[in-house]
């Protein structure tokens, strides 16, 4: 690995033990970096902000798309102090980064406290045998919604 | 289905229908129900807020634990116009609802123009193996800030 990834990762985990040592949430930090600078940047504050979608990943795509005025990260890496979540990893496929680097793996965050082998199994797993009840009801309104949206001439696709 | 399931439903459609018409985003509404009212909203904004984690669903659960000041909602039920990504499902289960209802499922989706399948697909691939390209580097580093984590006697479990 280069001294420049290595430079960005360091700057992840100091937000990881930043974040922590501040009491903001969890021990994890995540940066974007696009053409070589820094354009996002995020640490894990769930507990502080009461939103249990705030993962540092997620707060550094927010922060990033912010900042460049897009919902796509196409040309930037994305540095996260530990492999994603499933959460996160959904978010980065949306986001579209063209490369991810992590330092931790899910076994060393499964060691601190932060399973999410059964967050995996689940989206494995057909719906209707989850382990959270999903019910399915009125699908064909919302398939109306749909419609209408397959028709919209205005609309702007993501 | 109960009447009651159908209304709460019913208005997770309209947000689907009302997010679309006013040009917010696509076409996905959600709410969040506690104890027989709603208490959080959202329909899909990714293009107008510049944010890839915009989808109904999460905006939904931001909603709702900012209006209850919590970061779970353990007792609440998620209604949703339809199935969620695998990115929502990450974030419906870290915020750990007691039941999530949907009507349109992912083939509807997908006959949309929303095809989540390929998501789907790379979450369940080795991370070696994804066609974002997933790196690791400076394990140790990342490690010593989860060392300290475990032995922080402060901090905030979620």
């Amino acid at each position: 690995m280069s001294k420049t990834k290595e430079k960005f990762m360091l700057e992840a985990i100091k937000l990881a033990n930043d974040g922590m040592n501040s009491g903001k949430g969890g021990p994890f930090g995540a940066i974007v970096v696009q053409d070589g600078k820094i354009i996002g940047r995020g640490n894990n504050r769930v507990t502080t902000s009461n939103d249990p979608t705030a993962h540092a990943e997620v707060v550094a795509i927010r922060d990033a798309c912010k900042n460049i005025n897009s919902f796509q990260l196409e040309n930037c890496e994305i540095y996260t102090s530990c492999e994603p979540c499933p959460m996160c990893l959904g978010a980065i496929y949306w986001a579209r980064p063209k490369a991810v680097y992590y330092a931790a793996d899910k076994i060393d965050a499964a060691n601190a406290g932060f399973d999410d082998a059964f967050i995996y199994q689940e989206i494995a797993t057909p719906i209707n045998n989850r382990k959270i009840p999903m019910n399915q009801l009125l699908q064909k309104n919302a398939q109306i919604v749909f419609k209408k949206w397959t028709k919209k001439v205005d609309k702007i696709e993501y």
